[in-house]
This record gives structure tokens, sequence and C-alpha cells, in this order.
């Protein structure tokens, strides 16, 4: 339903003995940032690699048989979204080479901006690429880099890549994470706790995946750091200066991130509820009732809810059942699409003004669909708030989004937006508010959605 | 995870050109009442019935290719949780039976507590049953009877049952709905306009079937009643009178029921917010944050902070994506069956006093490991607050409950469950409150697993 | 590619500790005689029993898991081809009941004459039918019978039917095996030796089963025996006196029964060798090989070809990778529903005056193709020879067979059928030689195919 | 069952309107040769290529809806039996890449023997492979190579190779097809006729694909001939001088295979009927019964039958219903993997001296059950007779066999496999008798397995 997606979660532990069932569970904790495919690959003692990847979501592409061929020590894994390629196999991570010094496993999220003339390149030197995934690239310029050592081919072959790069590579006898030197995408190191004593690494691309193994946060990889441990124990280098100012992507706040993560270091809820905080102060409002779209919208709407007074109602509910099978057999049912998920409540919302309050508003269609059910459950007035600002360009680091002309805030004014969702009143977060939302002290966030300013040559 | 499983829902459309589609998504808007299986039956202008049934959610069982089978003017459907006779496809409903005077599909909500004696006698006399559903009694009865006139053979044969039934039937040329006289089960009327002008009828469990299709609540079938559609029109007569007091079941407020539907004439999600605001009456505690057990604790979790004033926060996030295949892999995470779903957020809970409201507690195992997690989270006090009264016994009309021993508040004083449960202090809701909250003026509640008054004899 | 079917085997095994594998395997044996669906009832120590069917092969049916779950001392199984009542669940067999004495699983080989008027009065007594199984009528009979005792309930329930019944059934604390007076369908009993001494008892439709699990081959279940075995071991008794002359079913021998398999006390790979001898005998040609059409010509053309002189070769390769998922694609290639099976040798065949001989020819289109084929692949002359008689009429007692008029002896002259099929020449075996290849001293068979006399009103 | 596998067949057409399907069709004609995966690739008018490939025999890897998706002119396709990698999906054939001057797919048949060597100093110039096929070199060499003819490359390519190579190859413009300069392994060339007019080209392992789809063999590809056809027409050169003498495979008239096909220039059928002759000659008994081990002895057993005069027999029923999915559930049926798929006879065995033919004999443990089952059947006497010379060395051109220690006959002398497979004698067929058979005037054939004369170092 949403029209703007994040492509990507990595996940890696080093030193457990369940490696393969703890990613199991670090992707399934990330499942929101990719639903498409999934794939994890295990190191064994023998520094032999397994690997098992397929369609579909964590729980399906991994049966208990499955899992318990996933034996080792270390493992990585990757949860995917969608593809510029397409659904093939080729493209589900991580992506898997039989180099000379042994087998290498990669997982990435982000996007290479300069993977088109590079592929080019690699080709007419002979590479043959299997997928059209823009990571296949780094592969090739691994394979053929002259040194034996890992760690100077990564930090050598990553200069050659422009964009956002969050990535978690599983060699032989090592376990890798490098992260962009602008930060673009989120990327966390923890441990885990063993009950024979001693911890296992964990990389993540978001916290909630360390809750759910019971890891520790410790703390982000930096912008620029490549970070690996081996038998030895972990080690760190800057393979690049970090950016400055860094350009870590404010959608992760906006929608992106699970609630419950922290990401660049700051909750993601409390951001969120600032951000319907900041929301209320700008642009106040007589109101009944503050309901949000459920899920994405509520933090915000309880933010909003605290600030201005007005009292917080689940005006809308929400099923989960509808799952991966379900299908859309009615061609007579208005606004079916959103139906299916979303259910106004008559006795709410009958004769009352209400604030529905939403994470963004990227095409408009999805929010007419809502306001004309809300309208139709008896709202008396439908005030629309968006807790970020009007998204005016598409992202180009791993973010599926739509092309510029399709969103409705390229097309149309203010106003024009209102009178086509069918709100009595439309605003958005202003990008000040926003940014004093995700810490006014910190300075470094990509908004290009929202402020045009890309941090590469697009 | 829950301990209370409501075990079926029924659905009912004549008239609509698109009935089969229709029956798929009214199953759906119902399936939290049933997960197990799902079923429907067609009647084509031929008098002829079509059915497909099978194991798993609504969207499993019924593919676009199958559900383009299903056509016809009408349709019954049932979604189940679990049955006494385990997970056989004969027990999978609609039951269906060629009798002398046509095809019958039958889809019943409840329990009938003399089953046994009675299929006992039928086997004496020859009946062949297939499945050990009680609802294979009433179509055995109907096989049996002299008459000619369903109608007639219904209302005489439905005098031999005890006990809870909510029930819709399609003949070969009319479609019935009954509710036993105590109005166990709720059942629910209503109209869905056609595009073609006209309309067609609709009975189902909760009026949230009605919201997801377009169509308009009228009325309760009521306790006793027998009510009917066919070609002629609506028809409907009393087959017994309704009992006084009637028997409905509190449960359905407590969590069987969608908050978003309209129950016994009542808002559920009005009546869930009562709960929790009386629920802060009763027990006033200092503290700085009220935060519900998602999803069914969130109404009561709302009501509890407008009413006490202590801020309603999201403290807990859960995860949507667990689905029915997924595995528990490991043995070396502490808490892990509650960890999958529910994830109380550190950033929130930190050095707080928190109130912790679910809508029920029944064996307790669940309570203990979300209360250890919000510790861990780092709550400094955890206070747990029960939107109902303490479950003391089973319930025998169509509900999946433990064994009496299995309930703690069978075993243990409010101090010793609130030790077993480690919380700083527990309360739960009181019988007077909860009645209260269910509409004082109105009388006739089935609260038996609460206060042991059951309406027929165990 | 067959027109005339068997449409089942039954299997039963008593007092083996593998008592369902045994089954699973006599069942494969006897996969030639049904391949639509297949099922194993087993009955443990406590007198429950255990069931699994479903649709398709017997190796796709049972897994091992499944066949793990399917314990006990005694089994029964069924194969079957098709239906009357089309593919429903309902109707795989063993059907099953539990009845007021215990359970009831019973398997079919044959098909009651007079299922319809029978079914109509049960109906009116108040029986509900599930499928459109003939079978089902003898289950409501018993459930009906007054007595105790379920032999004599057996022995009086039969005496209603009419028609060919070979039947096993399995109740909680026997095992039981009929077959009809005229003896239509085969049964055989044998015993398998246990590796911890003694034996179990086993009955199968054929002698290939025994072979399969090491059994030994005692006799057969005589036309209107009853025999049974307990706890206290074997009985048996006459419910109805033989009829004479019997009518067993001729066609067993021409095309049903594996050629490995002895069916009414004599060899069936003998019996076809005959007949292909008289065939030879009966009018002879001057040719330069005899070929089959694989399989089922095969044994008759090695006894024309050691009757005649004339070499036997391979004429005709059979592919049997075909499998069920095959599918034909292609429009453009002629005859190719019997090419995909089937493909003539030119290297053999080129510049030959050849004898092809097939078991039997019941539409002309088939044989027409091969004859086209055999041409192409450049053979001088063919000459066509049927080691049965012309088929005139259908069968009534469970075999699916064309409409008469669909059978081309029914509608054209000798002379006509082979200018349909383009052979040189075409003959068949004549009614006396085919009585004299199944063995001159014995009379008693159903021939009513060939010869028009029904044992039977029709 | 067998000891020594083919391991592929290749299929290739150009200018066909149905190419997807015809290459579906060429695959299941040769399922014989493996049995393991299939893949398809079919080229469209655009150059752009659709791939589909699994695990599983052609019918169950190609579903009609799968079917309808490869769309082109013309189309590639590949069985294979089993992978020195294992069961990777990487393995399955054909390979795909994406060169710079478009994709090419590949269809291998045969080994590489220096694919070790080759793989390192490619992967030492920075390639990636992904899987374990030999197969893989040559498409990295293609990649590697200067030129922008793709004739050009595949000639100098395959000077790099060394071993067995029968191959079809896709471009986006054209589709070639070589066979090494010992000719170790077949590969023909046919046309099939239109009914548009003109005629599309075919190539295939074994000319029964052709027959199936109804094309007409040409001639062979010839040992170091490179052919291809484009839209201007056929090509041939010779990319080396063909080995003299050539080293065709001679165990693909012993086993490999189908019978109805022609093969380095003869009759399969022909050829074995031939070795079944010379087998009678060189070492005629005294015998009752000729009967061939089924289905591969059939044609040796046919022409010892004629040779000798002794009858022939099918003594040993073959189960053809096996399938992939059966499992053999017992432990208490000996010879139980053979049993289930052959059934010898009693009322043809008992009493009597048995010439039993086989075509090969490589453990010995299966023949030594076969002879087990025939005199426990009743045999008087067994001749076991082999129609080709004992196996002594392992082969490495493409074929599974077992180590060179598990072949008897490395191990014991005649009478000790005599001994062993307790046969009242034994004999095989001389390598003399097997190469007059081949054909006495045509030199030219490996038959290392049986004289250990590697037409390669090993």
């Amino acid at each position: 339903m949403k029209d703007w997606n994040e492509e990507c979660a990595v996940f890696g532990i080093w030193g457990d003995p369940e490696a393969g069932k703890m990613t199991y569970l670090g992707l399934y904790a990330q499942q929101h940032r990719g639903q498409e495919s999934a794939g994890i690959s295990t190191l064994m003692e023998s520094g032999k690699q397994i690997h098992h990847k397929g369609t579909g979501l964590v729980g399906e592409v991994f049966s208990a048989d499955v899992l318990d061929t996933l034996v080792g020590k270390a493992a990585i894994g990757h949860v995917r979204y969608s593809t510029t390629g397409g659904n093939s196999l080729h493209n589900i991570q991580p992506l898997t080479a039989g180099l000379l010094n042994g087998p290498v496993a990669m997982a990435h999220n982000g996007n290479i901006v300069n993977s088109k003339p590079l592929r080019k390149e690699l080709k007419r030197l002979g590479a043959i690429f299997q997928g059209t995934n823009d990571t296949e690239c780094l592969l090739h310029l691994l394979a053929r880099h002259p040194s034996n050592n890992l760690i100077t081919c990564l930090k050598e072959s990553v200069l050659r890549l422009d964009g956002a790069y969050s990535l978690v590579l599983l060699a032989k006898d090592m376990m890798v994470a490098m992260r962009d030197p602008r930060g673009m995408r989120p990327l966390v190191l923890g441990q885990r706790s063993l009950e024979t004593g001693g911890f296992a690494w964990v990389v993540a691309s978001e916290t909630c995946a360390f809750d759910l193994i019971g890891a520790k946060y410790i703390r982000e990889i930096e912008p620029g750091e490549i970070w690996w441990v081996d038998d030895q124990g972990e080690h760190s280098e800057r393979f690049q200066a970090p950016t400055s100012p860094l350009a870590q992507c404010v959608f992760e706040y906006v929608y992106f991130s699970r609630p419950d993560s922290k990401v660049f270091g700051r909750s993601v809820y409390e951001t969120r509820k600032r951000m319907g905080e900041i929301l209320a102060e700008e642009d106040p409002i007589q109101a009944d009732l503050v309901i949000p779209v459920p899920d994405s919208g509520t933090p915000a709407a309880i933010g909003y809810s605290q600030k201005s007074g007005v009292p917080f109602e689940l005006g809308i509910i929400r099923n989960h059942y509808i799952g991966r099978t379900f299908i859309q057999p009615s061609q007579s049912i208005r606004s079916f699409g959103v139906k299916i998920k979303l259910n106004p409540q008559a006795e709410i919302l009958k004769g009352k003004r209400v604030v529905v309050v939403d994470d963004s508003l990227v095409r408009g269609t999805t929010s007419q669909k809502i306001i004309r059910l809300v309208r139709q459950a008896g709202a008396k007035e439908v005030h629309f708030r968006i807790a970020s600002p009007p998204t005016t360009g598409p992202c180009y680091y791993g973010v599926d989004t739509p092309e510029r002309e399709e969103l409705i805030a390229n097309q149309k004014s203010l106003e024009g937006i209102r009178q086509f969702i069918d709100a009595d009143t439309l605003s958005y977060l202003s990008i000040e508010g926003m940014m004093r939302a995700v810490g006014a002290s910190k300075v470094g966030f990509c908004a290009a959605c929202f402020d045009g300013q890309y941090p590469t040559p697009v």
C-alpha cells in the first residue's frame, strides 16, 4: 500500500553456535525493510560456506529443515524489497562467489549510483554478470584485485563506488562490515552474550534485530569505517574520511525504520512522536479527536495528541491478517484496496471534527481513499496532517520510489492537494520542524526527497 | 499466544451476483475468530451447490482460481479456530448433506452441550457420522424429520439442542439464520446495496464483516428467532421464546470481537475503553506511563489513560509479520515465545513507573514473560492492570479454553498471582465494573467464566 | 491412452507389525488398476483406526511422514481409477464410518448395479450420503442393521446388493473379505511369514501384490464366501451359494491384470501368450516380423511369434517417463498423443511385412494412429492382430468403458474397421479361441463386452 | 538402480515458431540421459533470451504456464543426471551469461578433463565462478576473448579444452553446435518441416528426439566441426582436425542411448541385438528359456534367443509406476530395492534352466539380488549372460561411474564374480565380440571402461 519502500536490511553474527538461527531471527525482526526475498549464508569451521535463498517472507523461505542445515559459527543474511532487475533468483542476496582465496558472501543495503558505467567497464574486461544487482560490481572488483589480503582488496575496491552502501561480508575466516563515507544507510554494531560465557559480535541495519536475539547495542559502524572480526578479535580502520556534513537518510525516521529501533543514535519512536508534537505546534486546529493512519502514523498521532490536548483514539482499525496470498476479488467495492486493511469506526467518528495523522503523503491516492472512508463513517470535519514535508523528489540511494511526476507535491499546490484528497484542511510538517525533530544539534542528514539537495551527482 | 480463543465465525449472503466473493471477504474480515480452517458453499440458479473448504487462513484456502468456481447468487461461509475432533477435513464447515429435498450446507458458531447423548441416540438409529463436530447432529435430525418443509424441520429439530448456536444454512431455494433462545453468540443482519439497484441480505457474526463489503447494519437476529430469505423475500418467526434474562457472552467485549465491530448492539471499542476507564477508577496508582499489551489491550489502555491522565505510549511494539509458517528456532533465548511478537522499548520505559494494561489474564505465564521483558527494558515499577475480572471457569459454549486447574485465578490468591507474574502491583476489573462497562441498563450476559453462573447444566 | 479401464484394487493385511507399510506396497504393486486416488486405513491395538487418503499415485499420496503415522497391526487399502461422481475426496476409498459398535473402513472393487434405487430408499429413511460412491449404500445398510454381530450384519446386508463386489473391511477387532456369488472380480488370499515367527493374513485383488511383500498365495476367496480373521484366527462361511456358472471377468486376462499375476487360478502371462498362439493359428499370414503394441500387447505377440515362427522384435519403443504432470504442448505434431509414448523404429520396420499385435481394439482411433506411425517408419505391409474378440458392449461391473456407440465394432464391419485403421489385414481372436485360451475345461466367465450375455439385468 | 549413468542430453532448434515447446519435447524424449534437472533457453526476435530451469523431470520443471512464457523462434535445452558439484541451481544448464555482445546460453554433454587447472587460472585472472560445472570455464574463456566475432571466440576458446564436449549454444543472432575432435559424445543434426513451408534446423544428442517432433535425421555433427545457423542459413567449419582414430563412446550402444535411436550412424537396437547374438555364439549353453533383465537387457536377450533358438520369455515383469516420490518403507523385505521394480514370474520359471541376459555388470550387488529372486521363483539353473565385457575402469568423459575399487571385475576373477552373484554359469561378451557388434569395419571407439585405453591423459 505504501508508495515509498526501503529496499533492504542486512544482518551478521560472528562467534555464535546458533549463528544461522540468530540470523533468521535478525532478518525476521527487520522484515519490514524487505518482504520479497531473503537469504542466509553461514560459515563452517572448515571455511566452507552454506547458502540458502528464496522469494517470500523469512518464515516462508526458511523451513525448519533448511534452518537445520545452516550450521556454523558465523552467518550473514539479507532481506530485500524489490529489485531493478526483477525477481530473478540471481538478484537475491547474499551474493556469493568462490574467489581464489576462498568463498565470499555479501549483503548490501543501499544503492551504487555509478554502477552502470562500472558494469560496462567490467564486462569489457571479461566479467560475467549473473544478475542485475549493483552489488555484483563490488564482487567483480574484489575478484580482480591483485592483493591476497581481503581487507586491502575491500578498502581499495570500494573507492570505485559512489552512493549508499551499508554492507556485511562473510569470508572464509572473517566477517566484515562497511558503511559509505556519507553514512546514508544505518548500520549498527552489538554484542550477544552466550550462555557458555563470552559473546558473539553482531551487525544489523536496525537495533530491533538486537532486541529480539537479546544482543546489546554497542555503537554505529561509522561512515567511512571498515570493521572486521576474525579469530583474533575485532579490528577497525577508516577506508575514507567521513563526508562533512554527513548525508544520513532522514526518511528512516519518517517511515522506514521500526519505531522500536534506535537509528543514527536516536529512538525512532521518540523522533516520530516529536514530529507529531511539532506538527501540532506549527498549525494548530480545533478538533474533537486525533486519529492515526495505522500503524505508521501512530507515534506522530500520539505526539500530536499529547502536545495539542486533543484526545487520541484508534478511529481506524487495521486488519493484520491480509498475508501475501490474499486476493482482491471484487470490482464492485469502492476504495477496496484501502478497505481491506483499514476500517474507520463509525461509533467513534460520527459527528466529530477529526485530525487524521499520517507519516507522509506521496501520490495522494491512498490518502484520498482514507479520507473518503472517514467521511463515510460520519466525521464532520477531516483535518489531514502529514508528519513530514511534501515529497518532491525520488530517491536514488536504495529506496523504491515513484517517478518524479507521480509525486503529487510536484504537480499540485498545497490547496490543490487538499482539494484532491478532499480534506477540510491539510498541512505538512515543515523542513525546519522535521530537522528540529531529528535533533537540532546534529547536522548531516540527506533530505533530498523533500528539499532536492542530492548529496551525489544524479 | 492467547489462552482463550473464539472458535468460529459465520457469514451468509443472498441475492448478490458476487455472493462467493463477498463471502470470502466477510470471512477475511472475521479471520480473528478462527484461523485453522475455512469453507464456502454457494448456491447456483439451478439449485446445485458448490463447496470448497481447507485448512489455513482464508487467503490460503481460496486461490483466485478456486474463487472463480464459487459462482451463484447466494453463499454461506465459516472460519474455524480448532475442533474437539482434531483437524480432520470432515470437521471443516460448512457441513453439507444431500437430503431428499435437495442439498443443504450449514455453518455454526457455538457449541451444543447435549451433543454426546444426542449423537449416541442417532447412531443407534443408524446415522453415520463423518466427523466429530456437534453441528452434524442437527444435519441428522433434519435428514430424519418427516416433514417436507425445511423451516418446519428446522424449528422442530433445534428444540432437541441445548447450548449455544448462531447458525446460517443454505438450502436449494433459501438461506436461513437462527440463534439460540439465550442469545449466547452474536449474529447480525444487514443489507448490501447493489450497483444494479436493490440489495442483498447479509448475515454475519460481527458487523466488521459488513463494513468491508459496504453493507449496512440492520439489526441483530433475535434470540429464539428463525429468519429466512427466499425468492419471495424475507421471513421471520420465533421457534422458541427468548430466555429471560439472556446469556450473551461478555467475553465478546473482553477479547473475542474486533474493536471496530458492534456486538449485542454496542461498540466493542467503546466498551473496552470504558473497561479501561473503570479500571483506572477502581484502583488508581501514581505512574509515568500507561502502555497496552498490543493489540488486544490497546483500547482499554487508551481509556485508562484518558480517565487517569497518565500519558498513553506504545511502550511495547508488536511485530505483525510472524505468519503461520514461522518457526521458533532457538532454545537459548529467554521468553522467546513472547519476544518474537512483542518488543518493549527501552528508550520509552527506562526508569519509568509503568502501568501495563492487558485484556485478560488466564494462565499467567505470558504475563510473567511480558513483565520480565518490560523490566529488562528498564522500567522502574510495573503495575499490571487487567481490564476484566479473574477467569475462574472454562467455557462450554464454543470457546477453546484451558482446563479449570490451568486457570491461575483458581489456584492462587491475588497476591499469589502478583508474585508469580512479578508485578509491583496487580489489579483486575471488578465484575460490577465490567457489567457497568457493558451497559448497566442492559441485563442478560453470561459471565460464567468469571462468576461460575453457567446458564445451562454442565 | 487406453479406452477400457479397471476401476479399483483392494488390499488387506492382518497381524503384521508393518501392516500400514505392507498395504502401501500392496497398493503400489496394483497401481495399474487405479491411478487417480489411493487410501489406507490401519487398526491400532486400542481398536482405533487411522486413515489417510488423497488423489494421485500411491507414491504421491503417502509421504514418509504420513506412512509413519499409519501404525497398527492390521490395515486395508484401495486404489481407484475414476468415479461416477467425479474426483470428490468423499469418494476416495476406504470409506469409513463410526458405527455404534466401533469404526469400520471398507474398500470395494466392482460395481453395484442396483445402487440407485437403494440409495433413494435409504435417503428416504434419513441416511445422509457424503459421496456418490455405490459402496456407501452398504455402509448405511450396516449402520441400520439391528444385530450387534458384524458378520451377521454383513451377510444379511449384502443380500440387498446386486452386481460385482470384491470387498475388504476392517472393523475394530477383525478384517473381513467377501466376494459376490458370481465371482465377477478377483480376490485372493495369502500368508506372509514374519521374521518373528508366525504369519500375517493377506488379501488382494491380484497376486502380484503378494510377490512384492513376499507373501505366499493360498487360494481365491470363493464366490459367495465371507472370510474373516480376528484374534482367534481365520473363519469362513457362505453367505450365498455361488452362481452356476460363474461370471468371472474375462477382460482381466485380456488387459486389466498384471501379466505376472495369477487371476481366477491361472497365470495371466501364460493366458495372454496362449491368446497370441491361437490368434496365429486362427488366421495365419506371411510376414517378416511380429511386433507388439507395448506393453499390453507383448505377451500375446511373443505367443504369436512362437506359434507362427515369425521373428519377434521390439519394433515400437515405449517411453515410460511420461508421468502425470506431462503436458501435450504442441498442436502441430500429427498423432501426437500416441507418439509421446510410442516410437516405431524405422531401422527395424523399413521394407518389412509386419504383424502388429495389440490386446484389444475399442474405439479404433489409437490403432489408426499406431498404424500410421508404423507405415511412416517404412513398413511395407501392416497386419493388425487383436488378441481378443471385437468389443461390442460396455461393462457395468466396475470398469470405465465408452458408450456403446463409441465402440467401433458396433458401428462398422470387420472390413469397415480395417479401412478405418488403414491396416492391410485385420483379424480378431474368436470368442471360442479366447475361451480356449482361458481354459477350455473351466466354464464360468463373463464375456458380456464381447458376446452381450450380461449376467445381471442391465 | 543402474550403477553407470549418462550425465546429459542437449537439444537445440532454430527457426520454429514453437521452438520452446519443441525443445520441451526434445528433452522429454531424451529424459533417459538425465533425470535430475532440466532447463530451456529461448531466443526472441528482439535478441533477448528467456530462461527457465529447475530440478526434476522435464514434465515437472515445465508447467503449461511456464512453457507459455518460453516464446521465440529458437531454443536450446538440457537435461542433467547429476553433478560433481551437487544439486546447486547454479549447475543446472543451459548456463547463461550477459556478454558484451549480448546474451549467451550454453548446453553441454561431456566432461572437460583439464577443467581444474583452467578454473584456477581463470580465477587468478578475476573470474567469478557461480557453480562447479566444468562448462562454466568455456563461458569465461568466451567472455575474455578480445574478438567481437562469436565464432572466432568459440573456435579459439575450445582449443584450451581437453575432453569430451558435444555442445549447443544460443547467442543473440545464431545457434551453434560443436563436437570435440575425438567425437566422444553423440550429436546429430536434423530438419523439421514446418506447416508454413520451409524447415527448422534441429540438433540433439540422440535421434529419438527427432522422431518425437517429426524431424528428419540429416547427419552427425562431425568430430572437430563447428556448425552454426543464423538468418543467412547454415555454416560449417572445422575448428580442429578429427582425431584418428576417433574415440566414440562404446557404452552408448551398451546402455546409455535409447534403443530406438541411431547413434554414431548405427541403430542402437540392432547393435544390442547383435551383441546378444554374439554372446550366444561365444558361450553356448543348454537352456529352456532366455529372459532379459528389463528393460535394458531386452534387445540383447532377443538377439540371444534368435541366434540360439532358446525361447524368449518375459520372465521378469517390470513395474513402471515407481516415480520419483516413491519411498522404500520396509526393512523386513529382502532384496527390496530390486523387487520394487522387478518381479520374476514363478509360473514361467519354475523348474526351468534359465539364461538371464543383462546389458552390463558393474558392482554385482544388483545382479546378486536378481538371481536370488529368479531362484526363489523356482528356476532350476540360472545362467547369467552380460552383453558387454567386464567393466574395469571408471569413465572421465561425462558419465557418473563408481570408483575403480567398487567395480567388481577389478576385485574378483570371473569365477569369484560368479560365486558372488550365485549364478550357475556366468559369461561376458568379449571385447572383440563387442567391437564386431558395433561394426567391424568402423574403427574409432573409446572402450576405456573395458580395456583401460583412455584417449586422454587422466
